[in-house]
Formats: C-alpha cells, structure tokens, sequence
C-alpha cells in the first residue's frame, strides 16, 4: 500500500464521479483503448503490467493510451518495482455511467487473446 | 408515407443493427449531436425540422451533424415540402446499445432549452 500510496501522488488519476460523458466517450471511442480495458476485465486487479499487453500501436502511443484512460476514470496504475501495474475501475465507472463499460466489455470486436 | 418512402430513397440511412460500437460513440463524442438527440427526445416524432434547432454552429456544419446522426442510426429523416423533419431512434438504438442514449439523454450539460 505503501507503493500504491505514493503512485496515486505521482500519477495523476481522475476520479470518475469527476468525469464528464463527453470526456468518458472520447476515451472509448478508441479500439485500442477498448482493447485494454477488455483484457484487464478478465483478470485479477493489478496483476498486468502495462508492458504486458500486446498491442498494434507503438510504445509512446500505448503510454498515451494510458493515461486518457487514467483521466477519464477508467483505469488506476501503480508501480511495483520496475512493473507499472492496473486495475480497470470497474464499479466506480459503472456508478457514474451505467451501463457504458458493459458495452466495451461485451463488444464482439477482436481482443488480444481472440484475434 | 409516400413522403417518407421517397425520403428514404434519397437520403442515407444506417438501420442501428448495423452500426458498430466504434461508430457509436464517435457519433456521440460531440457536444452538439448530443444536444440535437435531447431536444429530439423531448417531442413528438417528426415535428422538429432541421432548420428549428438553435445550434451553435454553420449551416455546413450543422448538416454535417445531421449526417452523422444519420449514418450511424439515431436519426431517421423525411422531407416535408421544404422541411425536413427528424425522429430520434430511441427503441432501435436502445436494442443495439442498451443504456447508451440514456446516458446522453439525462447529462446534465446545457441544451437548446435549458442554457
């Protein structure tokens, strides 16, 4: 907790009660980021390293991908080591927009491990 | 229904089913379409023209928007004399994307009626 304590302060996070639907849309209209927030829901929270993904995009866009994520609510990071861990927020995302995450979530478009 | 038959002819539309989540939310993730479909919501059917909407934007831009809304299934149209008129999908969209136009529909950001 110590490490996660002190990620929140380097990282800025946006806490999703914080986030509009206009800035909530913008992080999802993206396949890429989609596709992140699709494979974290299939696992434990902070098990995946951001270095752990395997996307189409190089590393700098991946990096930006992360952060709207983090921005808009959908994503929190900490560091472990060398390893920068995430969990996807799911149930604060879903107080604030119900129902939007479960659309991205059930979406029948090719995933990291489908493709 | 002669009207509407022919309108459909003429003008492009996309039947909701066939839209995909992608498309979706780009046609969303902008503050005017959002604001066109609430006004719509609020009224009747084909009774609000084009031209009655009080947008902050050109003429070009706004049918752009029109556009748009049409292309990816929340705005079906028909031409009235020298009018046309709009209806918003709501049930169809709703199937497709359930929850989606609720979220647009209930933000609370400024509309044509309540700014």
């Amino acid at each position: 907790m110590t490490a996660r304590a002190r990620r929140t302060v380097d990282l800025r996070h946006t806490d999703p009660s914080d986030v509009s639907l206009q800035e909530a849309l913008e992080a999802l209209a993206d396949p890429v980021r989609r596709s992140i927030l699709r494979v974290l829901a299939g696992e434990p929270d902070f098990t995946r390293a951001c270095g752990g993904f395997d996307l189409p995009v190089s590393k700098a866009t991946a990096s930006h991908h992360f952060s709207v994520l983090r921005a808009s609510g959908l994503l929190e990071q900490i560091d472990q080591g060398p390893r920068r861990l995430n969990r996807l927020r799911r149930a604060e995302f879903d107080a604030r927009f119900p129902g939007l995450l479960a659309l991205v979530l059930t979406e029948d478009e090719p995933t990291e491990t489908t493709s």
